[in-house]
This record gives structure tokens, C-alpha cells and sequence, in this order.
């Protein structure tokens, strides 16, 4: 393993272009639109759809993007996309984490990408030119339905929204919760985790299918929030769905396939979010030093007073030493592959998203009452990173499995 | 001190009626309207007022308080209420802690009764007449306008609004947010922390005085959210005011001595708060308890799993340890006088808020997404709990106290 | 309950007394021997004995206790000693916490009080007649035999030392290890725990009997160390029992009732530890005030950089926390009994040890590397805090019993 | 930077085989002989000796280790060592921090390691002649004397030990402590920090200058204990110079001059201290897996319990996430020099040894008692991990750097 040694986390000095082009993009494009974009839409009538002016703005970015040839950048294969190594990804990852408009100006937004990545590689070519074609050239976007309020979805193998077969048809009914993007008007299909087969093992009950959202018995019940945020226009929705009737033809890959499609997709997704959390930590540290440097109490600039110089070094500790557990994660997926890397993936989950709500939460308590309030980012940030401590399983599932395995090296070690 | 010991700790045999027809007036009369109260708020169109229904509800409650002889209970005065304790009190407040339109029903809401206290106080006959009168008998609100948004107001002498005297009034100038209670239609005047002698020394410069909230050159600019959340119609208003003038008649106790009116309210809000605050963990802890004894992943009940029932039990331990600092801190308010005391109510303030914010995080992370979302008062409670690690000053400031008489103690006992 | 209300926590007024007596006696007959009974013993060629200097002041202290009337006032029965509440007990146990040879010249150390209490309640007139009365007297010491280094002794059903009968005599075969106290060349006899009924059910198959240390068969193989200390002479002995045969006579109660008899001596005992480990804690603060104000560094007083006084603030704040957990702990043994007090002890067990260890460990990092050296007590305060975190169970056991008692709490009040 | 990126953490293929070798050396040469070596040291009459025996296991893996050609491979410079890179160098230290015994054999201990490479660095040609070269063949061994108890030393200004010029000579007088290795009989020589220049700008008040340990006025007054080990025969010994005289020549680099020494010294023998921690760290968390997996109570192995796996989850991911911040500090240093680099290596100093303390302390309370006594190699490794927590200065001055770093680069960006 000399070559591709696990340590090696440097940038490929192919990509440094494309990382530098993404880093320009944003500067020029992204940065100076969004507040106008932003602010436009805390005064829509309708919180769930877009005015003229921001399509305007949006697409104008989107465009621009495609000329600069960094559209679609985020498949890792090279026959869609650029082929970026996941380590190489997650370097520009943290840059979009910086810009929240920035991932879809790029057409790399979850749950899309992840979406996409399925499609591509399990999709018949008919799904693949319903869907995947409209989402590759950014004309659509999708969601993706896991998550359901009456139980624990932590265990996967609790989800009960249930497919019958029906002649060529699959009826599906139940409720699923937190679909985020499913708010937005342009949203138009939902890959949906079902219970097929209810008398298969454990772990072949479940499929994946595509559900378009105009479908009959399909309900938008409304956004669920996180604190007191909606996140409009894309949401996170509580969808009911009752006697849907989708084709036979919308299953993928096969009946009883689901937690299969979940290791193609889950992998690189958890890298995206940790990577960008970090984009997310670096960012509150700026903004304390910002606060804690321009203001004063007591005679001192406030990050002179008590153990603030001290929370201000920890910070940046724990940013540095995360960074190199994602780029580690990223590295070994790209070396060993997304299962022999799992236990490095469930690392940063564990530690990534709890540690980085803390940092936000340092960042606050330094700025006053400003720091929870509308006129800094910050909360709005923490209620984005506390919702990663659930997804893809709570933080304690992610240290189950990482515990549990390093019982089973050991016991395997000593034999 | 033998029959006043510090560590006597018990509910007065004489309030204790008092407290028992609390807790029945809180099931009989409130918690059957919350649910109904509070879901009009949600879909009334204007957020900042009540409908007819509302009211209606509200003053029926109110009512029953005042027929069953529980109206204005809370005020330490013989002659205008119970003179209660602030030990007696403490008890009663972990019960309005747990329902939150409780406090209204019985007039005891923050920050009127800080109000009413320092106008029965400090206030002139005519200022009684017109402001503390109305507000004992529920017919208007008031505010405290302290927190400004362009200073470290954690220490007070950075409060910059300021007034200027002019014939015979005062002209105000300046800029309050997190103004409490401002939003609500009743709310009618704020007293209000100005900068008024900035030439005095740097503890006699402020000054507290009353402004009617009609005054010309008064807006409410909006609301500041918490984590999203606006708290209409109560809200934490953004407030400025330009050239508002106030007769000189408006002064409360005399220019310079704001510092001196603080003391009279600072030690009894900090206990309702810190009280209250237990009240919300113990919820936050039967929350958890429901939770987790409902739901079930990979075949055990949520508590089973992991570290959770240590969580739980760390809750538990922590509650019942705030509990009995927060007594004691009462006590010594009772016995040895708010300064004396002020000690006490610094530890309180310091210890209380932090964890109760974290006991609710962790019933959030027992509870799955749904902890965080509309669907759990969890998120609400959190954001409450959150903006007290700053209101009277952040934590720091607290320790910060506590710390350096730690030290001061230390060497005068050793000299 | 109203009269003996578990909030009221004062110590009794004719107790007051006994309580200053013991504090005159510490600070005018123990605190002036300790320096040269302790450095005598450091030099000592045998580790595990005592010079005739060392007697003499022990012996001195303990006959001034005696005159005084302090002698035995730890039993908690009216015929045998001055019947001391717990709580009234646990004022002068902070006390004894500040001063090591204290509760020597009080005969009242550990584990002397436990066997001592238990010998008094269930001995025979001959158990009591051969080693009470020596014990009440002074003459001899006494150890506690429960741990054994080859089982997790947490779980006391894991206990594996055999007692089998064989005609008049119990033979016990077995190996213990830190068994406090056994070091001491007086200590005579040892209260052991072991597994005599081995078919009985698996509460009914322990017994406790008494083992005097020279029957043959009882090897004291040596001391177990603490972090490096072996705490000589007390000593934590490691023990083993080959064929020690002792008369039927010996046994405690009966046959099957060692659990029986652990109730009598557990709570007193956790109630004991906890509130000298808050006289350690309060002493360790002493101690950082001591070298925090004294000592310079970057040009300030140590306690005035970064976060020093935040720590001290938090050390103030969980020593008061504690110390009113643990007289309501002691409250509620006094009125309700010790078996419905026990969720009281278990979570004074789990919370008070290990923050104290923080708190001297705190104390160490401000005093710099003398802190963790023979030139402060901190360390030899650390080693034995650290111990209170397996004795009697380790801390995660209370919690677990703590947190299931909430559970079942929670599903009672449901039902 | 491309091409020596810092995030390239890779070993040297060219020093994989050095690496090998070394760990081949230590499993067949020095493992082998540790228990002999150890308890023999154990039963010494005189604890500061070694027996004849015991010179002769070490004088044999030492001769292996130059057979080998690994002798002397720690220095950075191609003359004299094997001219390693400090990033190759960390991943042979996490080896030798498996086994106490290894860094001796290879003529590698600190802080032999560190006084070789100033005298290598600085040394006159009479200097290398007279100690460089016998601590290069292993005859010597060497001590730094820096640490004093009169004043906090994490300030090294407030060194104070004077050294006066008197004719051809400097005449000594002061006092040192933790002077680790002073107590080998093998050790002939002190590199001392002294004040010489009290005049001069703070920064040049101080030299580094030749003591042998024979000259009259040294006096070794005894060990100073960690918690109670004294580490013998090593020792941190507690040293007296009383009008200690020597020759002028003995200075190092010149009067005024000791802070820049340090820089020589100090960066290399953190990154060896914190390589070493993390291989204390993996070795505490094989023992707690060892034991958690060996040992049940109440019916479950003990890793089963509660929130054990957490805690070894947690182990894990720190173990790893702090492997990679060393790596990375040991590569800033290859790549920007010592001084460029310095903030890695504070970030590291303030980050490992703290979390290494806490890892061995949660493996103990897996164990058990057990787990603190000698039976356990833990409560040694605690001890030695927490004087890294004052070595070099305390982990609060290295947070103080590292945060104030933090500001300053803010503020350099924002202009």
C-alpha cells in the first residue's frame, strides 16, 4: 500500500484547477447573490415557492457554473462527471460548506447528489432518462424518504411504510417525516425506502422506489421545523401517502434490494455533510473572532476575559484535528472502498456533528443574545448541525458500531 | 442564626395552603385551556395580538385566581400581597415552570412582577397610580428595557441610551432589543436602563425611567428570534427610540441611582427564573422517561441502549442538586438580605441555566428528530433556557463573581 | 411529614455541642500531633508498625477523647453512644474529612465503624463480648473482607471465597485484596464475605463470618497500592485463605444472610465517605486559593490568568452542590430508613467521588508539578477519592440502580 | 508546497525498513527482558542502583541495537544519526511508547535525546569531545535542570537560579526540581538554566550552561514523587546548588542566550513526548479491552455494560484523531521549521496529554480496583502522562499561545 498509503491526504494536483475554478465561483458568483437572494425570500407571500428575481439570480449562477465547466462535478465516475476521489471531493466540500447557496449553483445539493449517484448506478436506462437526465441538467430536484415519526428509525429495520404488489403496480402507504428538499416547488420525485416483503430476513424487507410527488394520495402535510426554523423553500416535509399506485417498473434495482442501495449512497453522503460541517465550524470561529475582537466589557476586548482565549484555542484544536479525520475517512473509502472504510465513516459521524454544534455554541455565547437571534447566522447554523446528529442514525448508533468493532479486532488480534 | 439556619429548607406549614391551591387552580383552570390558547396564537393571521376567544379563556382564568384568592400572590409585601418568602415562593415557582400560561392566570409573569416590585418599592404615589395600579390588576403589561444591541451589555456600564434633560423632561435617544414582552398588545410602558449623568462616577450614570410605549418617537421594529423562534405574541423586541421625551416625573427614585433600583430587582428574577428552569429539566426528564420507555430499536427499549440509562440518571442527580442550591439561595435572600445573599444567586445563576440547556439536548437526542421539531415543546424549552445563559449577564460574568469572592474570602480569612 | 420535612436540614440543636467539642478536640489535640506521627511513620524501617513515639501521641489523643465524652459517639444507638442522626452525623464527618488522624483518636474510622455497627446489631453476647468490646475500647482494629481480585466484585453475587461446613468449623478457602486496614499490626479480626450456600438462591448463598487474621491458613501476601501509595500501616492488604478453619460460632446472623447484613452497614458507611470527600474537596479549594493568590506568572497572580477563576467559581459551586445532596441523603435515612433512602445513596455515590477528583485534580494543575509530589497532600487526596470510585460499587453501578428506579418511578406514576 | 504538502503524513519508504527493524528489535531483543529487568529493580536494597545482572540484560540489547546499526538513528542530522525526518520519527516513537525499556537500548531517552542535539548543535569541539561523545556510546546519561519550586516555572522568565561570573568560572546558586533522570547513577551532567544577566532585556537574562554532577555545592536531596511512584532509578530529583563553580568554557552558545537553546530543544521532544502518549493511549485501550471482554457481572461481559462501548468508541476515535494532529506537527516541522511550526506543536502539547490522561483513567475504571494497584501497568502510565500536563509549560500556556495565535492571524486578515 506505498503508494496509495492512507496517510497520504493530499489534494490530486489534477484537481487543484478545479478546486481553485470552485473556490472562484464562489467568490465571484455565489457570494454577491446571496444576500439579495436570501433576503428576498424571508419576504415571499408564499414561503414555499421562488420569485422571478431569485430564478433569475439562481439560474445566472447556474449558467455560469456550466461555462466554467464545473457543473456536475460532484460523480464520481468518469463517464458523468469528473471522477473526483472522494479525498478530493471533501477538500472542496468545505468550501461549499462556507456558502449556503453554493452546492446548487454546482447542482451538488442533498439529497441530489446522492439521488443522482443511486440513479446512475442502479437505474434501468428508463429511470435513468426520466430522472436522472432532468436532475443532471438541473431542471428538476428530488428528496429522499427515509425517516418516519412513529418509530425508531435509528434501526432501519423499523421502517414500516409498507409496499403491496398490485397487478404491475406497487400501493404504498405510510408517513414519512424530515424529507428534506421536499418543500421546494421544483421538487419533483421522492426515492422512497418501503417495506416490500415483510416475510424476507431482516435485512431483505426493505426496497427503494421512485415516487413522483404529483402522484395521487401523495400529501405535503407541511414542514417540520428544527428549533423554530423552516428551512423554506426546501424544507424539511412530513409527507403522508396513502394507496400511492406507482409502476413496477419505478422499484430499483429489485425488491428487497434497499439496505443495499443504502451502501452506495450513504458512504460519500456522510463524508459531504462532515466536510461541510467543518466548512460550518471554521466559519463560527471566524465569527467569534470577529464579536470577541471588536467588542469590549469590563475594560477589555471580550476574548481578553476569562477562558475565552482558551475556548478560541480549542476551537481550532478540535477544527484541525476533524479535518484530518474526514480527509482520513475520505481516503480510505477511496482505498478500501466504502465497506472496508465504514468503520472510519461511522468515526467522523460519531465525532463530527456533536463537536461542531458545541463549537457553534461557543460561538454564540460569545456574541451575547445577538448570537441566537436572526441577525447572525449562528442559529441557524447550530439547528443545521443538531439535525446531523440525527441523520444517517443518531451519534450513539455510529459509537455502537465503531465500539463494537474494536471488541471484534481485538478478540480477533488475540486468536 | 440556630432558628433561621440556612439549611432549613422548608415550605412555611402556613403558604403551604397557598401552594396546594396553586397546583389545583394550574390543573383545573390552565392546563385544560393551553392547548386550545395556544393553537389559535398559531393561526391567527396578525402573530403580535389575541383573538376574542383568547381573551376570553385567559380572563376566565384569571378570574378563577382572583376568586380563589390567588391574584398577586407574589409580591414580598404584606400590605399589597402574601409576603411570601422567596424560600415559599420557590416552591410554587417549579409548578409555574411546568405550564407555561400559568404565571399570566395569576399575574405573576416576568418581567411585570420585577416591575410591579420595583414601582411598589421605589415608585412616587402618581407612579403608582398610573402604572403600578393597572398592572395589579392585570389590565395592562409592561417591559424592562435593558440589553442594547451595539454594546457588551453584559456590563451595564456600557449602556449607552441616553437621555438628556430638557426643561422639564428627559429626551431619550438610543437603541433596546431583547426587550421581553414588548410585543404583546397590552404592553403599555417600559421602564427603561439610560445613561443619563455620564459625567457622575462610573456607578452613578444610569438611570431607570418610565416610557410609555406610545410615546412619539418610539417603534418596535420586530421581533428577535431565538433559534428561530419569535415567541409571539410575547416576543423579544428590537425597540428604538428617537427623541422621545418623558416628563422629569417619570424618574424612578432619582437620576443616577439605576445601579441602586437593580438590586431591587436582579435577586427575586433570578430565583423565579432558576426555579422555573427546574420545573422545565424535571419536564424534560419525564419526556425522556416517555419517550424511552415507548419506543424500541434493535429489539430494546431506548432507555436500554447504551448509555442511556446513565444519561437519566445524571438528569435526575442534577436536577435534584439545582433543587436544592436554588432553596438555599432563596433562604439566604430570606435571612441575610439580597446583598448578603447575592452570592448565592450568582452560584444559581451561573450552575442552572447551563445544564438545564443540556439536560433538555439530551432528552432531544433520546427522543430522535422528532425532539427537535414543533411536534416536542423540547425545542421551545431549549430556546427559553438558552437566552437565560445570557439575560442578567452570561454565565462568565456569574463565575467570574463567584470566582474572585472565592478569593477575596480566602484572604480575609487569611489576614 | 411536615415536622420532619426532608428539606430541613439543620442540625440539631442539642447535637451543637458534640459538634463544636469534636472541632475543639481537632484543631487543639489532633492537628498539633499529625506532622510528627506522619513523619515518624515515613521513616519507620518496618513500614507496618508504629514506634512507641507514634503510640504514645495516638494513645495521648485518645485518652483526651475519652475525657471529653467523644469517644464512640458514632454509634448509632442511644445504649452504646450518643444515637447521632445521620445528618446530625454527616456535620462532624465534613469535619473529620479536613484532618487524617481524626477519626482515630474518635474511634470512629473506617472500616472499624461499619463492623462495629454490624457486631452490635446482630452479634451473639460471645461475638460481642470477644471483639465489640475491644473494638469500643480502642484496643484492637478491624477489616472488611469483600473484595476479590478474581471476579468483578461490583456484582457481589460474583464472590467466589468458599465456606464449607465440616462438622463444628467453617473451612474457607479464597483470595481477597484491598482489604483496607488490614495492614495495621493491631487489627485482629476480619468480617468476611463468602459464598457458603452455593445452591441457595443467588441472594440467599452469601454469608459473612468472622475470621481473627491469626488463624492458620490467612496469609496477608501484601499491600495493594493506590497510584504508587500503599498508605502504610493502614494498608489495602491482599489476602489469602487456604483452609482457615473457624467455629460455626463465628458466623453473623445466619447462614445465606450476608446481604442481609450489608444493608445495615452500607448506607452509614456511603454517607460517611461523602461527606469527608467534601472536606477533601473543600480542602483542595483551600489549597489553590493558597497557591493561586501567592504565586506570579506573565506578570499576574496565578488565579487571575485565563480561566482560573472560573475553575475556582465552579469548585465553590459543586462543593455546595454536593455538600446539600448529601445531608439530604443523610436526612432521608434518618426519616425514612435506609432502605427507602437508598436511591439518596446511590446517587450521592455516583456523584460526589468523581467530582471530587476532578476538583483536586484541578487544584493540582494550578499549583504546578509540586502538586503532584510528597510536598502536597494532593496527590495522597487523589489516590484515595479515587478509590471511593470503586468502593462499595463503581460509580456506574449507582448510576444504572438510579436510573432504573427513574424508569420504574416513571412507569408507576403512569399506571 | 506541492510536492511536500503538509497533509502527505506518509513514513519514508526509505525508513520503512529502519522502522521494521526497530520494532523487530524490540520484540526480540527488549520485551524479552523487561519483567527480569523490571523486578529485579523492584527488590534493590538501594532503589537509585542497578544490580550486575541488570547492567548486564541492558549492556546486551544495547550491543544488539548497534549490531543492528539502530543506535543513535533519533539524531536529525546526517553526520552523527541517520538524519530522520521528525515526521519518520514519530511513527518509530509510537513503537517505543509501547515499551518502557525500548528508547534506552537505542540510546534514545529523553532527555538524553534532547541535551545530544544542542550539544551536537551548539557544543564547542571541547564539549562534543567531552559529554556529546560518551552520551553517543551510551557510558553517560544526562539530565536537564530547568523546573524550580520556588517559582512558577511555566513562566521561564521567572527562572531564578543565579549564576555569577567570578574570575574564569560562574558561580551557581539555586535550586531545581523534577530533574528527571538526575537519579541514575549513570548520570554525570546537568544542562542548567540559569539567570546570568539579571540586567538584560527579559529575554536574555538567561543561559544554559555545563553542570557535572560531581562538582562540589550539587546536592541530590532526593526523589520528588508523581502521585507515590518515585520512579526510581530514574527519578525527578530535587537538586540543591550551593556556590556551584564552573569553568566559563562550560557555557553553551553564549551568555544571554539560553531562550534560543530552548527552540533547539523544545519542538523535537514534544513531538517525541506526544508520539509516546499515543502509544501509552493505544496500550491503555487494549488493556481495557482485554479486561472488558474477560471479565462478566451481572451476567454480561463487562464491555457490554452500560456505556462502555461508548466510552471505547470514544477512545478510538480520540486515539486516532490525535494520531494524526501529531503526524501532522511532526511534518509542519519538517517542512517549516521549528518555528513556523510552532503552533502545531503547542496544539498537539495542549491537546494530547490531557486526553491520554483521561483514556488510562477510563480503561482503569473498566478494571476495577485492579486497575489503580501495581498489578496494573495503568496507574504508573497515569502518572507519567500527567507530568507531560506541566512539562514544558502547563496545557493552559499552551492554549494561551495557540488562542492568541488565533487572534492575531484574524486580525492580520482582516487588514
Amino acid at each position: 500500500m506505498s503508494t496509495e498509503d492512507l496517510n497520504d491526504l493530499r489534494m490530486s494536483d489534477d484537481v487543484r484547477p478545479l478546486y481553485l475554478a470552485v473556490k472562484k465561483h464562489i467568490e465571484e458568483n455565489v457570494i454577491p447573490i446571496q444576500e439579495e437572494f436570501y433576503s428576498i425570500g424571508e419576504k415571499l407571500a408564499d414561503r414555499w415557492s421562488y420569485s422571478d428575481r431569485q430564478m433569475e439570480l439562481l439560474e445566472g449562477a447556474k449558467n455560469k457554473a456550466k461555462e466554467a465547466g464545473l457543473w456536475n462535478f460532484f460523480l464520481p465516475d468518469a463517464e458523468t462527471g469528473q471522477g473526483l476521489t472522494n479525498l478530493d471531493y471533501a477538500y472542496i466540500a468545505v468550501e461549499l460548506g462556507k456558502a449556503p447557496l453554493a452546492s446548487e449553483t454546482l447542482n451538488c445539493s442533498a439529497p441530489d447528489t446522492g439521488n443522482m449517484e443511486v440513479l446512475e448506478r442502479v437505474g434501468t436506462p428508463e429511470q435513468k432518462e426520466k430522472w436522472l437526465q432532468p436532475l443532471l441538467r438541473g431542471e428538476i430536484r428530488s428528496c429522499f424518504g427515509m425517516t418516519e415519526p412513529n418509530v425508531a428509525s435509528s434501526d432501519a429495520k423499523n421502517i414500516s411504510t409498507l409496499a403491496v404488489e398490485d397487478g404491475d403496480d406497487w400501493v404504498i402507504n405510510g408517513e414519512k417525516y424530515y424529507i428534506s428538499g421536499a418543500g421546494d416547488p421544483r421538487c419533483k420525485v421522492m426515492i422512497c425506502m418501503v417495506k416490500s416483503s415483510p416475510d424476507a430476513p431482516a435485512h431483505k424487507q426493505q426496497s427503494q422506489i421512485l415516487v413522483p410527488l404529483d402522484t395521487p394520495g401523495v400529501t405535503i402535510v407541511g414542514p417540520m421545523h428544527v428549533f423554530g426554523h423552516d428551512h423554506a423553500p426546501h424544507g424539511h416535509m412530513h409527507i403522508k401517502l396513502e394507496n400511492v399506485r406507482v409502476p413496477k417498473t419505478n422499484m430499483l434495482l429489485g425488491e428487497g434490494r434497499g439496505f443495499e442501495i443504502s451502501q452506495v449512497r450513504l458512504g460519500p453522503g456522510r463524508i459531504h455533510h462532515c466536510m461541510r460541517s467543518i466548512g460550518q465550524a471554521e466559519e463560527a470561529l471566524q465569527l467569534a473572532l470577529e464579536r470577541s475582537t471588536s467588542r469590549e466589557a469590563f475594560g477589555k476586548k471580550i476574548y481578553q476575559l476569562g477562558k475565552n482565549v482558551e475556548v478560541i484555542s480549542k476551537m481550532r484544536i478540535d477544527i484541525e484535528a476533524m479535518r484530518m479525520m474526514v480527509l482520513k475517512a475520505a481516503k480510505a473509502m477511496d482505498v478500501l472502498g466504502n465497506q472496508e472504510a465504514r468503520i472510519w465513516i461511522h468515526m467522523i459521524k460519531a465525532m463530527v456533528p456533536e463537536r461542531v454544534c458545541e463549537i457553534i455554541d461557543q460561538s454564540m455565547q460569545m456574541h451575547g443574545a445577538t448570537g441566537i437571534s436572526q441577525w447572525s447566522p449562528l442559529s441557524a447554523m447550530y439547528a443545521g448541525q443538531r439535525t446531523l446528529r440525527y441523520a444517517d442514525g443518531p451519534d450513539e448508533v455510529h459509537h455502537m458500531v465503531v465500539g463494537r468493532n474494536e471488541v471484534r479486532e481485538y478478540e480477533r488480534n488475540k486468536s
